[in-house]
């Protein structure tokens, strides 16, 4: 198979992780026989400092002629001070809307080896394999913003298309997953939330193989931290997808190994770590790169279908942990963290070994 | 002291837990010399089972002309199919409104004889000690909302007057705390976020006792839960707080015993314990009147003044806990549960013990 791809570094540990993956990715090319051309463009606050712009034309052009985009991460105190249209993350929301990913694919999956890492008692935590689905293209993030010296105001609006497609994808994921699906809203006291739970219950009588439940956001606020091994997909807004997706982002002692996908409907798709850029560790190749390896294994599997080759990466992940081997972030005490690129090295040789 | 105190019992298990408190209310009362009259009335489903409405006018005025409320708790299966205006918890964002009960406190606190049902950590649970302040009377709940076949919105809108009056609340309480204020937004994504964060840079000038700091919401749904013990007083939104509050009331395990004050700037107010109805167990004597005896001495502490008498109670709560005692939704393997009136006796037995 032929792809290209638009690697986008980014700032802070971005460079380093992303490195680490397209190792592990030109290796299972190598395996698989399939051909990756990539091509690397500017994001972010690297974005600012080279063209006054934290997603450069010349950014979109590149991605344009790509099937996929795998990202680094962006951001650092270096522009935090700067207006809001040169922060590095507006060039995360604007490459969303430019491109359409509407879709973004968040699994949270317990490692095993990874529990004693969770502010969660074992017997909560170990179970988890969910995957939050939430909406990243429309409501309060892209409403109508007005400004004046007393009074500010977001507007937060939804379309039936905006919320059927992703609905859609929800119950597709759900299907092919444990086949529930927990829509999140506020249907109590939004009118959004009103139209989305009338949609959700539309589109279920379509996909009679799912079970739907509806809750409420503060409810599932409570019960992903108290019960979340309940949930398999979870799907809701842009607005309470950013916040849930985190808050379950650290239940199971692994935000550093999670990855996210942010896909539009014919499978184009933008592929990142959760973690942000940690300024403060970049360049010091002691970056746990598993989340953007897993997120290498999530665009293989999205955009590109590769099923095998995914799973491939995410089991030579496990077994690298299982074997013991850990970066900084995850080491235990009195084990030996392994750097960025030592601990790439084992996952390489568990993929090589299977050739 | 004489006080006119409103009780609202409310339905499922509102009504007992609601009786208990007040049989403390009544001795502590006696102990301190204090008149306290009260004057029931109904709200939620009970109200509309009897008036088809979940806030009558005869309530509205009874409140009027009391000091403060307790409420018990609304909400049940009975009505869940109602029209949005006769849904019991219409009856309790009408309530906030009319009587502009602007500032939601909730505080959350270990205790440490029940960390054992704590989804946390026992290390990580145990030093909480915070209060969540959510604005309660604007935001996106009372903002304007629109729906029509295609599209539905909700304006999230806030005026410098309602963020101002509700930061000056949290600041006082910080002072008289831990001196530390968490300010929660999502000033890279929101107008009226950015509005809140420069009221609190404005403020923070008056108040040089309290170390201030800004964080995102998602940021906070994370730390909450790998680090709840950093926070002390956290400062919000109606929406995030609503979102921020639930998460929070699991974290130690004690939802059940969690109080909460909804107040004005006259220091009229209403007080209802964070638990809901729970209609699986009502009229069972099985239910734990803790969060509402909490929210009792909340109101002497908040809307009377009476520092000595709330913390009267509290000791005493945490004396029957630290005893081993426990009803139902607490009682650890081999206990005895001890019904609601059993409880409730324990606790003033306590304060009566003092005399
Ligand atoms: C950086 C920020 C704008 C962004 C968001 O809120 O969507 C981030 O938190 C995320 O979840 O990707
Ligand atoms: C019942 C509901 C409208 C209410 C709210 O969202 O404010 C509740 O969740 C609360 O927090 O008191």
């Amino acid at each position: 198979m032929e792809k290209k791809i638009t690697v986008l570094p980014g700032d802070g540990i971005g460079p380093e992780v992303v490195a680490a993956a397209i190792r592990v990715l030109k290796v299972v090319a190598k395996k698989y026989n399939h051909d990756f051309q990539l091509a690397y463009a500017a994001i972010g606050g690297a974005a600012i400092d080279q063209f006054q712009d934290p997603l450069p034309e010349e950014t979109i052009e590149t991605c344009k002629q790509s099937d996929a985009i795998l990202l680094g991460a962006v951001g650092g105190p270096k522009w935090d001070n700067n207006p809001a249209e040169l922060r590095p993350e507006k060039g995360l929301l604007r490459i969303r809307k430019v491109f359409d990913l509407y879709a973004n694919l968040r699994p949270v999956k317990a490692f095993p080896s990874l529990l004693d890492a969770s502010p969660l008692k074992r017997e909560v935590a170990e179970n988890v394999d969910l995957m939050i689905v939430r909406e990243l293209t429309g409501g309060i993030y892209f409403g109508e913003k007005k400004r004046s010296e007393t009074e500010a105001s977001d507007l937060n609006i939804y379309n039936r298309e905006e919320i059927e497609r992703i609905v859609d994808n929800a119950f597709e994921l759900a299907r092919v997953r444990r086949g529930r699906l927990c829509s999140v809203d506020k249907a109590n006291v939004l009118e959004t939330s009103r139209l989305w739970r009338q949609i959700v219950e539309e589109k279920k009588e379509h996909y009679s193989d799912v079970t739907v439940e509806h809750n409420l956001v503060d409810s599932v606020a409570m019960k992903l931290i108290t019960n979340p091994g309940h949930y398999d997909v979870v799907v809701t807004d842009n607005m309470f997808g950013d916040i849930l997706s985190d808050e379950a982002s650290v239940i199971t002692g692994s935000l550093g190994v999670l990855p996210s996908a942010s896909i539009r409907s014919d499978s184009f798709g933008l592929y990142e770590p959760v973690h942000g850029s940690a300024p403060e560790i970049a360049g010091q190749q002691i970056a746990n790169p598993a989340a953007t390896i897993l997120s290498v294994a999530m665009m293989l599997h999205y955009s590109f279908g590769l099923q095998e080759e995914a799973a491939e990466i995410e089991r030579a992940v496990n077994a690298v942990f299982e074997d013991g081997h850990y970066t900084a972030d995850l080491v235990k005490d009195g084990g030996i963290a392994l750097s960025t690129d030592e601990w790439t090295d084992k996952v390489i040789a568990e993929i090589d070994t299977n050739f």
